[in-house]
């Protein structure tokens, strides 16, 4: 159940309207740090600020006129609600986003401001789906899954496409993995752009899921997971983990205060605000920096949505 | 005193090779703020984290072999310093930085990792210059004033020449004023490059001697400066002042909350980082927005070095 090139290479074209073609930065300190090159593709610098208007997008744009006049309900306290409130904001749409009780009222906030509906519903799993549910039922939108929908997955592989235009023979691309969409959708462009390059996860020590299941090769739940980086915190799906499986070759983990440092670096060096969710790939490129050497690096820098008030450094 | 068009032209092409031609940036939430179209210049970007090496880099090449051979000296504890370090290294060239003893560590790092020999002086105006012409005489070494140095202005006019070069049509431009060096040289570019395009000077309030300068038509000290901007301390020069007060159409002043909010708003939906020296200018036009109204406005960001264990928020 592997989409083919052309899918990833139709979904560029489909999105691409809608979505900004983001900067690859590169920055000589790094280079010379890891003695390898490195490539940051800087979705922190996409609309919503965060890589998740790409499968957002391609996933509205894939609907029926129907089913787009019925409007999309997706769950998400996080990037994924702010990015199908935008996407469905662009497109005419209307979204529905069932939001715990407790969230944020900065990511309410923006959720709100692109026009589309909250839907609360208490901190729970079980609230989260039966409202979910509900609602879905009552207003005959379209749920799509924040990471484990195909058009979703197909979506996110764009980004690696952008970056493989402007970062010629790349050997390896790293990219954080939660919910496992981005990185599904990353191995999946990589494995079709060129058979050897290496793709790889990257993800907290106190949200290792992912780890796990590749390990066990069942899909692990994702239990109290304890970290910073909170977009992380989510389980792998049925239809991003065979793709995980299969063209992923590992998952580096980090601690908690190598993923504070290397979000501090980046800010400090390259200038640019990354969120903890970023800093993760680019910690692991540090953690195991020997076998980056010489090598040519692709890192996701996934988002760059941060609370500024509540800093970890 | 206003050197030529060709004079700028030749300084582009003189630093090319060591600096780096900056991203010009722009954000749809800003423009839709202000209904203006802003094109930011970030010279957070450049090497060493600010402008200034635009500057350095200029007068070091203009120096004679025998001048170069026996080194470059300046007093600076802020971006002039690392900037002078960075650019005698890239061009072969001894650099003795004149820092106060309780310059900020980072900052006498920064300076010692580029391979500079740091001088200590008191924290005194009067130490500071006595050390430097000491050390002057014994070493040899060229004197390179931070702002009030020709070369060093024509080094910093360069910035608005790339600038020009990707944001065709400009109205405005605006900088921010410290030393005078940065707002001089954008203003003489600027006015080579269109006689109607106007520049502007953004300061703190809580050390707005550029503003009292042009007032009185004379430069004002800077006498205990409070502000954030702890790159805008300094005062005009006689090489500087008087460009400014030809060719600087005025001076908007703001308030210290403005400096962080604007600081602040310029991370989250930019998501870039720049020190409180750049957020002078976006305060500024955020301050007097319907001035800039349906213009296209030029913003120097002029620097990204802040210290992130100490943030205003």
């Amino acid at each position: 159940m592997i989409p083919a090139l052309k899918d990833v290479q139709a979904a560029v074209k489909r999105i691409a309207p809608y979505v900004h073609n983001t900067p690859v930065l590169t920055s000589a300190t790094i280079d010379a740090m890891l003695k390898a090159t490195v490539y940051f593709k800087c979705e922190n610098f996409q609309r919503g600020g965060a890589f998740k208007i790409r499968g957002a997008v391609n996933a509205i744009l894939q609907l029926s006129e129907d089913e787009r006049a019925r409007g999309v309900i997706t769950h998400s306290s996080g990037n994924f609600a702010a990015a199908l409130a935008l996407a469905a904001s662009a497109l005419n749409t209307k979204a529905y986003i069932v939001m715990p009780s407790n969230a944020p009222s900065v990511k309410r906030d923006a959720v709100a401001g692109y026009g589309a509906q909250i839907i609360d519903c208490e901190p729970t799993l079980k609230s989260r789906e039966s409202t979910l549910i509900a609602e879905q039922k009552k207003k005959g939108a379209t749920f799509i899954h924040p990471s484990n929908d195909m058009n979703v997955i197909l979506g996110h592989a764009t980004a690696v496409m952008e970056l493989a235009k402007e970062a010629k023979q790349l050997d390896v691309v790293i990219a954080p993995v939660g919910g496992g969409g981005l990185l599904a959708g990353t191995a999946l462009a990589v494995n079709h752009l060129h058979y050897y390059i290496e793709t790889i996860g990257a993800e907290p020590f106190g949200a290792d899921d992912a780890y796990l299941s590749l390990k066990t090769g069942k899909i692990q739940p994702s239990i109290n997971p304890k970290t910073i980086a909170d977009g992380l915190k989510t389980q792998l799906g049925d239809l991003n983990f065979p793709i995980i499986q299969k063209l992923v070759s590992k998952i580096i983990r980090v601690e908690e205060n190598e993923i504070i440092e290397a979000m501090k670096f980046i800010w400090e060096r390259m200038k640019i605000v990354i969120e903890p969710s970023s800093a993760v790939a680019v910690a692991a490129i540090f953690r195991n920096s020997t076998e980056f050497k010489n090598r040519k690096v692709g890192v996701i820098l996934s988002g760059g949505n941060v609370d500024l008030s509540n800093l970890p450094f």
